[in-house]
């Protein structure tokens, strides 16, 4: 893990969100297929078990199944068909939207998104995988930066991630944002790689117990893998995620890293995957525990001024955000998905002291060890 | 007028909303006093004709009548008055909040807003009047771009403007912004000056009427002046107002010009206070036309989606936002003042072809001549 490198990778990431689009599916489910979170066979790629057919063709995955590329492609398909599955299972008759789209130059993604519904106000899973060449510049970024990449001429790469915001409607609710990628250079026939990630909780009302429990399953998820990790991941998160100009953080956050290729490929995924399939047991919990919970005018209020407030990070500090809407032709509707379906404003407002709006603005403006 | 500097000088200016602030007031108005739009006596500066005391000493005003920083000044709290009233005139028992602040660094401003008024959702007005040192980076930003500055020490620099986001409530009525500001820069003890601004318009329903108007008056305003003003000052606000992302603009546009300084400051200055006292003349009537046409769901819900595009706007393009938001200790609230109260976010939203949604998004996609 290279800590200086990690702006010029997550602009590279970025490019996993760079795309083209075509047609929205609505979805046939007459026959409702679990998601399996175990590795399926290879040789086995059943589309049907996947929420759209694979961005990459069913047999090139299946003729490539130790390719690091086709087992991350094979397993985002996975956590977007769980997380997608388990959603549904809070609402009462509204599906996830498909939307399988290609990216001209290389690749392309699936969209699947939840609006107006019961639970979720708008929820969004988005995978995407994309290939290509990297542009001179972008190399030259990493180069500079202490990755050893040839910046002369164009290098191939390939990006694939899952990336997914769930604002729910309740306020008592809070959202959730996780997101995992792979990437991979090519420099004269030899690749360079590595994976990237994280997951972090944005409440509206502080409940210690939700945070709790949240920090306390992602750190179980770290320490399978690395004692450090989920203390480095968990202050990268705390860093990464303010409101630079509102001297506060987004949410109570969770874990965010980037650069990780050590000690090897197969160690890097399997961490990657305790984290993805950890998402659920962090967050369902607390949407069956405050799902049906009552709330008013005032909360809803202050709900939605919060959501301006994760406008205002998303659109002026988020990297993958910014270099997304930056990029030529991106396919700017999958990166937007991640904006709350209704933000609010209001001049000087201040939660009154002692209030359970202030005891929440506490620990975003000082970010607490929660385990 | 040297365009190559646009950039740099808009930055410059940007510092015009870097300020810190104090106490809110709510304003006693047992007197209504009329504003003027005429120059007032020099000898007599009374701060009851405005919305507060004015940022610099009233003695310092009364002693430099002649400096174009106590004439602009004077004149940006003339306008600033004479715009809440108006708007007050529409409402029925809500009034501007005064919120008069002063900059740790050097002069201050007033921010008026009013909220949650039956024709206005929100609406901004807002004076600055700031100076202090301009850090040597930002000078050697303006040199580099053609402007002849000493970039190797820090300059003092002057800057007074006012700016207004007017967000109505009905859809019927467009959103309208307006900018004008004036600025100086010390070197050797001589002062370089120019001034800059612009009228703008935000409508979510077409109507040519309105737009031809709207035009109409901003070009009367330049004619005065220069023949060449009106077709440039437009095409630049064509060219600012983009929503790069997403190919459209956020408006019908008006005009934008920056690096002001010819033929003299006597003349420009004369183009400034015309473009400025004609908002009024330009706004006025579009909303006394629309504030009690019927709208619903419908209309409401383009207004907010259409709302989403002016975050999104100032958030990520709008220079002046963008550098204060970046600046340490930027008075955050006046700044972000332009938001609109509500904003909303669809996925892949399309308005049905020949609706009048549509017909608005083909003058975005594609500006027109509207005189």
């Amino acid at each position: 893990m290279k800590l200086l490198t990690r702006h010029s990778r997550l602009m590279c990431v970025g490019i996993g969100t760079v795309i083209f689009g075509t047609g929205v599916l609505h979805r046939q489910r007459s026959v409702h297929v679990q998601a399996k979170t175990i590795a399926i066979p290879r040789k086995n790629v059943d589309s049907r078990k996947y929420m759209a057919r694979p961005v990459t063709a069913i047999e090139k995955l299946q003729g490539t199944p130790n390719d690091m590329k086709s087992r991350m492609e094979i397993f985002i398909m996975e956590i977007q068909k769980e997380i997608c599955d388990a959603l549904e299972d809070l609402e009462v008759d509204i599906k996830f939207k498909v939307d399988r789209w290609e990216r001209k130059t290389g690749g392309g993604g699936i969209t699947c998104i939840l609006e107006d519904g019961e639970v979720f106000e708008r929820a969004g899973v988005n995978i995407s995988v994309v290939h290509g060449t990297l542009p001179v510049k972008t190399t030259q970024q990493m180069r500079a930066r202490g990755r050893p990449l040839d910046a002369s001429k164009p290098l191939p790469f390939f990006a694939a991630g899952v990336s997914s915001v769930i604002h729910p409607r309740n306020p008592m609710i809070p959202t959730l944002h996780f997101n995992y990628r792979y990437f991979e250079v090519e420099e004269d026939g030899k690749s360079v790689w590595w994976f990237g990630g994280g997951t972090d909780l944005t409440p509206y009302y502080l409940d210690e117990e939700d945070v709790k429990h949240f920090h306390g399953t992602l750190k179980k998820a770290c320490d399978k893998h690395d004692p450090s990790y989920y203390g480095n991941f968990k202050k990268w998160c705390d860093d990464y995620f303010v409101v630079k100009h509102r001297g506060e953080r987004r949410g109570v956050g969770g874990i965010f890293f980037d650069d990780v290729d050590e000690p090897d490929q197969d160690s890097v995924f399997g961490f990657i995957k305790d984290c993805a399939k950890s998402v659920l047991p962090c967050y369902l919990p607390i949407i069956y525990k405050h799902k049906d919970e009552d709330y008013g005018f005032q909360e809803r209020e202050w709900q939605l001024l919060r959501r301006g407030r994760y406008v205002e990070f998303n659109l002026v500090y988020d990297r993958g955000t910014k270099f997304g809407l930056l990029t030529p032709n991106a396919r700017i509707e999958s990166i937007l998905m991640s904006l709350p379906k209704t933000a609010r404003w209001q001049y000087m407002h201040e939660p009154e002291p002692g209030s359970p709006e202030a005891e929440l603005m506490e620990v975003l403006k000082n970010p607490k060890d929660w385990v």
